[in-house]
């Protein structure tokens, strides 16, 4: 299983417009592209892939989870995750995971209580990193941040775990950028022959 | 310059709603995420690039193109760069480039007339291309199709060109997704040190 964590600062955690995904959801787009970019094949799903979006926004934080294996009704476009996400943040929240629709669940709580739960090395994407290129990955978990980049306070929450910082290439990438950059990485060992 | 074609066989050619771009737009999503994907930085916009959106729905191929290096009021998320190709579309097309808002052009016609124009190498991504690893692109020309691929006719007009097929990787992948591999390729080259 390969899990990835992206921290949404802004993201709001009550259901919202599709319409305005940047703006009043709090660039809620960036979790959007981060699920394609995590999910998605050419006509087909990364079924051993799960993405956490850790939504920091009014009135609690939330996680909502998409699980590759199972989830449903997903197409790749921004405004289908979205639809997702919003029909999650209409669940009551509470201290477990609740499933809103096939393959995606909700729950209260912030990066810590996640990374409590997954209980797995962290590789952490920033620009400083070692190079992506010819590591290997076992079983991992990435987390990226959005436009904000990552707080002290969640750096220092990584550096509790066992972590290695990596870095896709020589400039700064969106979050959804990333996320194909290290499956590619992984694709081209698992695949090869 | 680098640029990028990409060719969208649904994609409708007359002003649609923002609010269905899989459907009634004709995966006009697609073209979307790949005007982001060819674009954008975090917090910068790529200023060498050029994408050239193929239209070929209902009622008559055009083509929009995206230049870098003038775009404005472009933000990342699919709705921005739908909303700027609406506008282009609500310009009457004509035989020669007209713009629509700063740094996006329309014109009628269809592949073979942009290759005409462009007249460069041609760049053609495919599942059996030589892997992109380690190539070189001088002021490269990048084709793409969308969820359809290539017709056979676009193909046999590739040909014409000097081209060369690469691949990305060992599996199938978005098309925008496609873009940000090739870009880490030119950028790990660009950058180098």
């Amino acid at each position: 299983m390969k899990d990835f964590i992206i921290i949404g600062h802004k993201a709001v955690t009550t259901p919202f417009s599709l319409n305005d995904l940047p703006g009043a959801a709090g660039r809620m787009d960036i979790l959007c592209r981060c699920v394609n970019a995590a999910l998605f094949l050419s006509h087909d799903l990364r079924r051993d892939v799960r993405v956490f979006l850790v939504l920091k926004g009014e009135p609690q934080s939330k996680i909502v989870c998409f699980d590759g294996s199972k989830v449903r009704y997903l197409s790749p476009d921004e405004r289908s995750a979205a639809s997702l996400i919003k029909k999650a943040l209409e669940k009551e929240a509470k201290e477990f995971w609740t499933d809103s629709t096939p393959g995606v669940s909700v729950r209260k709580g912030d990066l810590d209580i996640l990374l409590a739960l997954l209980n797995k090395k962290i590789t952490y994407l920033r620009e400083d990193g070692e190079d992506v290129r010819g590591r290997k990955f076992d079983q991992p978990l990435f987390v990226l941040g959005d436009h904000m980049g990552l707080t002290d306070e969640e750096e220092e929450l990584i550096e509790r775990y066992g972590n290695e910082k990596v870095s896709v290439g020589p400039i700064s990438l969106h979050a959804d950028h990333c996320i194909v950059l290290l499956h590619n990485e992984i694709d081209r060992k698992e695949y090869k022959t």
